[in-house]
């Protein structure tokens, strides 16, 4: 057996890092010897600084651990970051900086042009830009990748798959997303009880932006985007956990109804650790996908598609479901080091 | 001072039926005098008959009012019809030919070319249809007269009012809609508790096709749709009141943001007593409209526009909100006899 | 017609701030001439200050009022306070002392020997207080009256309608409240969705020892307090306004259901502006009281009791419900100013 | 290895029949081999006869199992049993008449003289009923055996652990229930969002006697029922899965606190396949039990308690919280069978 990398958690009283806690928790690869928050949390006991939010009770390997601050001198190989993007940029640069690999969940990199940003089935080739952001930065061992906003990731496969066979054009995206991406305390009971909210701050541009770099293709060590608009209204909802996305595409190919539920159902999935047995799940249930019902298909990694339909002003729609903490943001994470080490980058 | 119109409502027990109830309370033109529900329920008092489902106690006026079957007998002079569109299309053909105006909010007639569909502020010239529809099914002194699924009513103004003033080309609608829209006991909490549903039995279609007669031209007697094209994509979030509907629009004109604004601020509203004190009301607050806030904007009649933008891949896009069981029901259906007694056509 | 008097707001821009702005909207004897808030807010526009969370927009007539810090020289000749408890010692008793009457509704002089803890439908006569707290503090024209804390409302008036007929010895309280008592931001959505909170910080203490003061007897010059005991587990749950006590009592003397109804009905009201026209409105639905469909009964003053019975272990139950953001907050504040004007001593 | 016991389940599409399922899927000791339901699903497949509404879908396993009427011929050697009360009554007998063991969910013969009320950890012994029901009923191989009704199966473990040490004297309850108790459709959206439910059909009587069975002896071929009084008021709330119970009890003898929490952790557990690791888990994190984060303790097999206090009136109150469709329905007929088989009486 393969001995387990050390892995430290930059952020790790918030959701996405309390959602990082319960993932790595028994994970074959890794094992969590680091656990780093803010000034308030650190020196104290994990069980201690960490208001726990997730079904169950705090790991009993992880109780223990002391809180450190964040800063570059963790005992572990590799950080997971959850942080706020107010604080990721300097941050996460000075671990990279310091010979950290730095997997990071925040916005700060995300569109940087030597910084990958992953979904391991789609862009694994994108991993070239390690060696370009290690030249430009005068990083050495150290290294930042990024995962896409958690809203992103439940439409971009889907997309990824149709843009693939048949070139997308544009899309029209709607959001209805869940409280749990707005982290803990978030999204006050007064404002979503009996209610939508019509904006997320900042959420809009980023759904706007992320896929076409995603979508893009590396050659000659840069990332060419992919070519196609996209529009996004984000929306709040009553949901805890599971971002839906409503999806009108324009494609430059024709295409008919079967040859969209094939190139999605057909789109090559991966086998890594946390890969799920489906990447893109397409149901024909007229009610589906639902959050409740399918948020946690494939553990949290499976992204669930329904309701593909031509559609009268595009040429179809479809409506795609992920799990925003999991496959939308710590899932990822972890998905993305499992890549690195099997790409031996790690 | 006038005097009231007697008046009947058929399904009065339903969610529609008490909201009409409720509405109708006090109403300086209408007095119930005919409460009509389905065979469980006829020879009952209303008080006994009615699951209550509304805030508050059922107004003493109709407590004790023994609901009647649904035939055409009804001690009234105008019937107000929330049928299941199951039973509607017989049943209100049945009244209207026995001399009843019918003011229906069931879709069965919504699509017939000689049946207005009517939003007073929008399209009151289409109760010239009321004459061909005698002539073309006999009737004498009763007619038809509809008004628009709940969630059509909480987009086609701000659409009639950009139609009006720059042409509308197509629009893409993604609907958040209201438990109350199905009725009672309708949506069960299972289905919608920390959920979405991405999918309501026979919206879709409703909605891609009511805006279009509703926005026509009355024209020698029939009605010229607008030529434009809708998509939409229908779901049901956990919310009691109020249906939230993103938009994007493509227009044929160039306009600008500040234009697109005025047309809708400046839409021409009508003085009718359930008329609000804005047809249209445009908010520029970021975080608005909301159902739980807005809902209830002008007694529930009121439009609520916020979040107009320049849209990335259509021209403008923004959010748009009504009450979908007053302004999307009941309260429309109001509007429209209101609109009758003022031309005189009843 | 009566001068209005004019009224100070402090804690102007919180939950029950607002809803003090909203039930002085048009109030026939009041004006709010000022609002006060923290630090943060003091300087701006109300309407700037202010995140309006009820429903519909910030009345016309405060929008423009310039926030003022909370000190004792606002323009005004009452101040209404709902200031949290960390500073409304301090805070109100400052303008007591510069001469303003305080009507407050925060915790922090309910206890007090010498400051009346009211509703004004049980205990008035506690008014007389006044002067004992006058002569105590030193204080002019200024005095501190208060109103019970949001969930004692709720059952506090069956108890004393049962207290006054039979004697109550002890009481068990199981008590449900909505999340508009914790304010705003207050209870985040991931605490309360698909979940109940078996604690409320500070709250059980509160309802275990308010009641016995306000159903206390005024006799020379203090309040001797109800001598029963009264046990209660507070539990907030997934409702946005409406507290609902689920009441167990023992009783001194024997009485039928018939009696205990009775009394309830029978408890004598006030006829001041606020007054709803049943202070106690008992229901015989079985599925009554109920949160969303009984918290504005009486414009939100009135207690809705329902649910009746003789008990296994303890003599009756029944269960209550009272709006907590108005007849447990701003209303009752009102009510109680409304009253000091009624006896003359405002 | 031991063989698999093929078993079959009554009401099989039902919200606690799909409990049966997913909680049987992959159990080293059964194997779903009939499933049974209404006319109305039976002839049909499974996955087509079962609007599921678990997270994930239909096992594999049972998606083409054709669903059969219910009646005594079905092929398996053990009935869970979930129909509705109205049906369960006749329908059990018929079964065990034939010879089947009947595990059975239902209240029907929950409180009949000879049938065990079980709770393996709590009342295993009463398993001698069987043999008195077979000779009073005239049972050849078949009987009937029960679990107790969802919302006694979260107080009635630490009522038993508190009543062998202390003796209990009466308890007084209060449960908040969630809405799958009510089954599919089950509970409307309109009844339970923003709102607490004062009312459940039928379950403050259940509530208050079947604890007295469960607590009570077997003695002589029959139970002697614990001699303490029960109080129940029963509220449904906007929760999905998971009933809370708040307690209080008075006790026949002086313990203190820690001999009180002491008492539920020593509680024995049982050592079948479905026991959670701890029957009862005392927590003393001041906000738990919470139903969203402890209903699934011990895969929804573990009764969670918290806030235990001295109290007011009572001698003692906690917070008892349970998974009201496993620990409260399938989880515990499923425990029951491997208990008969553990004792080999099946």
């Amino acid at each position: 057996m393969s001995r387990k990398y050390r892995v430290g958690i930059l952020g790790a009283t918030g959701t996405v890092g309390q959602r990082f806690v319960q993932l790595l928790e028994g994970h074959p690869q890794f094992e969590i010897t680091a656990l780093a928050a803010s000034d308030r949390s650190a020196g104290k006991r994990f069980a201690e600084a960490c208001a726990w939010k997730l079904p169950g009770t705090i790991p009993r390997s992880v109780r223990d651990i002391v809180v450190q601050p964040i800063l570059p001198q963790l005992d572990c190989e590799i950080v997971f970051s959850s942080l706020p993007s107010s604080v990721a940029r300097e941050t996460e640069e000075a671990f990279a900086r310091a010979g950290y690999p730095v997997i990071s969940n925040s916005s700060s990199y995300r569109m940087d042009e030597d910084v990958p940003l992953l979904i391991p089935e789609i862009n694994h080739e994108h991993l070239g830009l390690i060696e370009t952001q290690r030249q430009k930065r005068g990083f050495g061992t150290g290294f930042i990748v990024t995962n896409p906003n958690c809203a992103v990731a439940s439409f971009a496969p889907p997309l990824a798959a149709l843009h693939n066979k048949f070139g997308v054009e544009s899309a029209i995206i709607t959001t209805m997303q869940a409280v749990s991406g707005a982290g803990y305390p978030g999204v006050p009971t007064l404002d979503i009880a009996d209610n939508v909210m019509p904006y997320i701050a900042g959420e809009e541009p980023k759904v706007e932006i992320e896929s076409q770099k995603i979508l893009g293709k590396f050659v000659d060590g840069v990332i060419v985007k992919a070519d196609f608009t996209v529009s996004a209204q984000c929306f709040r909802v009553n949901v805890i956990d599971g971002h839906t996305a409503s999806v009108r595409v324009n494609l430059k190919q024709n295409s008919t109804l079967e040859d969209i539920v094939e190139a999605m159902r057909a789109f090559p999935n991966l086998q890594l650790h946390s890969s799920p047995d489906a990447f893109i799940e397409v149901t024909d249930e007229p009610t589906r996908p639902q959050p409740r019902l399918d948020r946690d298909n494939g553990k949290g990694m499976t992204i669930t598609v329904g309701r593909i339909f031509p559609d009268n002003v595009f040429d179809y729609r479809f409506v795609a479901l992920s799990h925003n903490t999991v496959r939308g943001a710590a899932g990822s994470a972890i998905l993305n080091a499992e890549l690195l080490i099997d790409r031996r980058i790690i």
